[in-house]
């Protein structure tokens, strides 16, 4: 991302700090939870500051000058004794020691941002929380919830008159300090008293906030899940050009930091790829080798791809290349074993690369490009089957009529345009990509997929000779692109009118009496189109078919 | 699979039927649901019979010739009446007209086996057979439902005194007819009474029967899952072949049958690869063409390979193989979407092949051989993870944290060396290649990895070269081969000791201060191993990682 940020100097906040002993039912918003992202998030907000419902116009004025005032609270008290002295000092910020103190200090409706441990942790905040509330009052959990936990808050929290936002926060460190993405989704009624706190503090992209009601319930912590897994295989997608620049190319770690550089300003202009660049700059002070060398290679994941892949999983949906990002995580974490597999299992030797290196980078670009299309337009199919009711339902399969429950189930209105946009700036997938994205689904809300549109079909055909070849010579190095093959089989797959599946159905047909349909253009009197139809295909056995035990 | 099986003529069982009036706490076995599957099994059941208790020598002589008696129930009663006069006609089986009556027939303790649609129908014939039941009797549930339901019924029934069993049954019509695979768990107790009959009416490899106890809870039904898991990537992976053969190669079905004919002679011979060349050879009697090729390519599935991937998922073990047959059949189900697609998306244009067929033929066996050996390894792992604690936890990473808790929780003792035996005969994924398994971990039982077995190890040498060769051909002719392809990744990730994991962990340490750990072997001073490190990678933003908050 070239996109340089605009970084608030902080605006002066001492005077509230002064105030404090007279401070009662007077802040704008309270925030929980001081680590890392509460932390920044409150100063962002603190440094922010266009919101006013006060009449006088001199107030309102101040206001706007002196940013939104904060109360923060965190369970270990010391913590915020220690922000207010450091991080906060100076600024439009105070603490509080205690819930009821927290909740006195703020302003009805009162507006209070949950920034803690997702899980039972945030239960515990909203029943601690409830004792000193009044009906109308706002909670938002700004955590990496699971959305089926915030569909449950929603509809807790609204029988005791409390309105529930569950709302995604993507940007990492320096996104919550000077603009993430924030996907609000829950209680629609919240969302005029926080869209204007929210729209400022969310980092913008031409412009426009990178912050919109996304739908009701849980959907903005659902399109957040989604997010996450995209980011996943954003991230795995790099790595596998990485480890073929690395291991295939033999090239050194500043070389190919000046790819990543180049590929900066090309289709693949990222958040993420500039990371890259910066680490594979990055040397070990101590040695000036570059530290990423000396990092153990064993993922981490806290969860949130796992539940992308999952819920892709309950509902029939085919987002193969998160999947096999979360699938890679976990490889990796086995590292002890894969020390002694190393030792007992042989692949091709990777010679010293002698081909044309400038063409093989080129065919790897291609290859994460084409990949990352793909795995959009998976991400894009998957929020389209739970948030909105599929347009070809008599065309779906028995097990989809699983996904038209999932989808009557949640039950979400959703602002489905909005998406593209909010993952423009701010959070770790921002790119140029999103904004062409955008770009597909603002000319075409209805898009049914985003292989469709003319910019992203004509960027897959060009792409794809050198998404071919880059994965042939990985295969020849023995070197792993599961992203990178997984996008590929299902581009085959995808554009493919007959799969080997009528195999498949056979095959369940002839063990399981499973039944099958046939092609309509093949239908005859013996085989009706729309019917279900078993065959004895060996000639013993009986005629039950496995209508109601199903095996 | 060219072992020829031994079908049982039958017992006559007329004398039972006449004796029906009087029948009170004699029969053997109760079975309820008359679908294919439990139709057939109680068929087999009543042609067996070498269970007996009773203590004089004449009538256990009797029990023997006669076969096992039965009582059928069915929740719709006139299916009892119809299977009577029809498929049961004669044989030691009697129904039952009401739970009570089907109760009252059977000898103490009553041994119950249900085979209706796995979820609620399950509790709810538990409810209704309850009050007719003693302490001691035994509930068998013999459908696919889903192993945490087993845990939970186990508990609660042992709760009321009742030993409940949790049974994987494999086989489809022909395996319960004729000798299913039978993978049961649940309460021990239940055990001594079921042994006799369970292990006379499986399949026998060998001499030996495919039915041995799996372990505590829902333990039969986990180990059925994977099974289940494991035969969608057997499934997907003839159809990768079929489809590089149809397409690809240009190839007949009446040739491609050949082939399988060939296969099935050497190490992929099995049921599945026996059926599909039954399939290829299947012509419709009307036209005389073959029938496969007018069945419908959209794949139907029951949930059982979701969940063993979705079970993966949790606990972070990297079953690709599976997970990617799932979503291939997810892919098969949107065949409009498909359609639409195919006339907007470009691949290569596929020429007629003028290459080495014969060749590229046996590259397709390498490629089917060795991701099948892949998809067994990534199946015993997953069992090995959930059934065993994991011998090196210090190696693990923190996310195997979850792990070690799932493998607490799960709490299960098991008889791991007898899967891949229960596995060799009856089911469907019935082989040869799974009496090389059984010869491996007979061999070693405490084998960390399939793939470190002498035998498989040289197997996937061999294999490798024609492995790469086949999905190479499949990338150039845009055919797709996720299964062969991602078992390839696996493959090649798995023997890699330093995957680029490392720069997803710096990545996340990045933008999210998540931390990283380093390689031991690059461990220094600002640097030791075994610590959570923090880089300040941009030079701005503060020291705080997200130890509390974890994006």
């Amino acid at each position: 991302m070239s996109e340089t940020k605009a970084i608030h100097p902080g605006r002066p906040g001492w005077w509230l700090q002064e105030l404090e002993p007279v401070l009662i039912s007077s802040l704008d918003f309270g925030l929980i939870g001081l680590a890392v992202m509460g932390q920044n998030l409150i100063l962002n907000i603190a440094d922010n500051g266009i919101y006013c419902t006060n009449p006088s116009a001199i107030i309102c004025l101040l206001t706007w000058l002196l940013g939104f005032t904060v109360a923060a609270f965190n369970r270990t008290v010391s913590k915020v004794d220690h922000f207010l002295e450091n991080e906060a000092k100076g600024k439009s910020i105070v603490g509080a020691h205690s819930i009821q103190d927290f909740c006195d200090k703020l302003k009805s409706p009162r507006r209070i941002m949950l920034l803690v441990k997702a899980g039972p942790a945030v239960d515990d905040f909203i029943a601690s929380l409830l004792p000193f509330l009044s009906p109308g009052d706002i909670i938002i959990d700004g955590g990496n919830s699971h959305f089926p936990d915030s569909n449950r808050r929603t509809k807790y929290l609204s029988e005791k008159q409390i309105r529930f936002v569950g709302a995604g926060v993507s940007g990492g460190e320096e996104g919550a300090r000077y603009g993430p993405s924030i996907m609000p989704g829950g209680n629609e009624e919240a969302w005029p008293y926080i869209k204007d706190i929210f729209q400022s503090i969310s980092a913008k992209s031409d412009g426009e906030p990178c912050c919109d009601w996304v739908g009701d319930e849980g959907a903005g912590h659902f399109v957040k899940m989604v997010h996450n897994g995209i980011e996943y295989g954003d991230m795995q997608l790099i790595c596998e050009a990485y480890d073929i620049m690395k291991r295939g190319l033999g090239m050194t770690n500043s070389e190919i930091g000046d790819v990543f550089t180049k590929w900066n300003t090309g289709v693949l202009d990222s958040f993420l790829i500039e990371i890259t660049r910066d680490i594979m700059k990055y040397n070990d002070p101590v040695d000036g080798t570059p530290l990423v060398e000396k990092i153990l290679d064993s993922a981490g994941q806290k969860g949130t791809g796992k539940w992308t892949a999952i819920n892709a999983l309950d509902l029939g949906m085919p987002v193969t290349l998160i999947g096999e990002s979360v699938f890679a995580r976990c490889l990796s974490s086995i590292k002890g074993e894969r020390g002694r597999a190393a030792q007992l299992l042989e692949g091709p030797e990777i010679p010293a690369f002698t081909g044309d290196k400038e063409a093989a980078i080129a065919d790897l670009e291609q290859a994460l490009y084409a990949s990352k299309i793909i795995s959009y337009a998976q991400g894009f199919m998957l929020i389209r089957e739970v948030l909105l009711l599929p347009r070809y339902p008599h065309e779906r399969a028995p097990i989809l009529i699983s996904k038209l429950q999932a989808a009557k189930e949640y039950n979400w209105k959703l602002n489905n345009p909005a998406i593209a946009l909010m993952w423009r700036g701010g959070c770790i997938i921002r790119s140029v990509f999103l904004a062409d994205i955008t770009k597909a689904y603002r000319a075409k809300p209805d898009l049914e997929n985003l292989l469709f549109d003319d910019f992203f079909k004509a960027a897959i055909h060009q792409a794809q000779p050198g998404w071919r070849r880059a994965i042939t010579q990985g295969i020849q190095f023995g070197i792993p692109t599961p992203c990178f093959s997984t996008a590929l089989s299902f581009y085959d797959g995808y554009r493919t009118r007959d799969l080997p599946a009528n195999l498949l159905q056979a095959q369940r047909d002839y063990f399981g009496a499973h039944t099958f349909r046939v092609k309509p253009e093949c239908q005859s009197e013996t085989l009706p189109e729309g019917k279900d139809i078993h065959i004895n295909w060996t000639g013993r056995g009986g005629n039950v078919s496995a209508s109601t035990y199903l095996a």
